[in-house]
């Protein structure tokens, strides 16, 4: 049975799952690479984008978890891209490069149509104005009996969770302060929504917790 | 050189410093037992309640870090007690009995006047209804060389942050939905108020955090 995931989810001490002022040089915004520290010295983050070497242990066993048997993803229009408003033309084609480390299709919300963005190693990109319900109806249709995955942002996180969509959230606790940003959880109720704490476990850069609706 | 300090101070997942609904019944809020499983198993929590046992380890040391060279004690109102308005008579005498767990003064926020309350163990209440600079007043001169620790709650701890009074903070991160109560962070830019990580580290129950200011 096919799932929605999402996955090694970094949120600061302070509530943000992302730094404010995103923009081409940070494209998690102000502070947002330090949050990810558990994450981007792992052998799977590392191998995503064609590196090799990297730490094995309970932070890479949530990042290998992170990308098993997906079908498809979901991405908010800031996670694509800096770009704001209608696209001005097709130049910009993701933070990525040309192999995205996706290799499925992926649909990005977004209130402005696009084409399709078909890119090397498996990934394309579909722009979807229809909302996030109509974005995870293709990603099921795209996905068969493989899971797929919200990449983010916070926003589109949170849209899920208020909906009661996500099966499985993954969240990594950063001690980080970032001070401002996209707050998580702020006037969400997680258990009164059916979530709840399913696992937990610490690796020495970050508090994990595993949330699943019951 | 005396310090305003706040330890153990433990916070959920989604951010909240106590449950909602405090009550004679839940002091610590409905959920608030929960978020401090990290403590409450501790020798030193134990020892300070006359226990015995307890683990020893990170989660011991943080505690016994907390009340290690204490001279005062500042606490907000809810913290000691559940009675709201004016005091209807002196029949309330805090949570824990005729022996606190303080062993200084501890001064008590309060917008209702009130006579000291000596207490055995070397404990008294003192109730400061002029505002958390006057309590910080007193409390300096009640505790000489040693340290003051704020007790909480979240409303307090946040009035003495937002002043930039308090030099050391240290947080735990527990792996706990509260889904409502206190926010400890919402909107205080902690970074820009001079705050950063000067320590962190986890045990198997909590992300430790230690605040200083800079």
């Amino acid at each position: 049975m096919s799932r929605l995931r999402v996955n090694t989810f970094t949120v600061s001490l302070d509530g943000y799952g992302a730094g404010a002022e995103q923009s081409r040089e940070n494209p998690l915004g102000v502070g947002g690479e330090e949050l990810h520290e558990w994450l981007i010295g792992t052998r799977t983050f590392l191998r995503m984008f064609g590196g090799s070497g990297g730490a094995t242990g309970l932070d890479d066993e949530f990042a290998a978890r992170g990308i098993a048997n997906l079908g498809a993803w979901i991405l908010g229009r800031n996670m694509f891209g800096p770009v704001r408003g209608p696209w001005p033309d097709d130049s910009w084609r993701g933070w990525w490069g040309n192999s995205p480390p996706y290799h499925t299709p992926v649909f990005v919300l977004t209130h402005h149509a696009r084409d399709p963005l078909p890119m090397a190693g498996g990934t394309t990109f579909h722009f979807v104005t229809g909302g996030i319900h109509d974005a995870l109806e293709r990603a099921r249709e795209a996905a068969g009996d493989r899971d797929i995955r919200i990449g983010g942002g916070v926003s589109v996180i949170r849209q899920y969770l208020e909906a009661g969509l996500i099966d499985e959230l993954h969240l990594a606790l950063s001690p980080v302060l970032l001070g401002g940003g996209e707050a998580l959880f702020a006037g969400l109720d997680l258990p009164a929504l059916g979530y709840s704490v399913a696992e937990h476990t610490t690796s020495p850069l970050a508090l994990h917790v595993v949330l699943t609706r019951t």
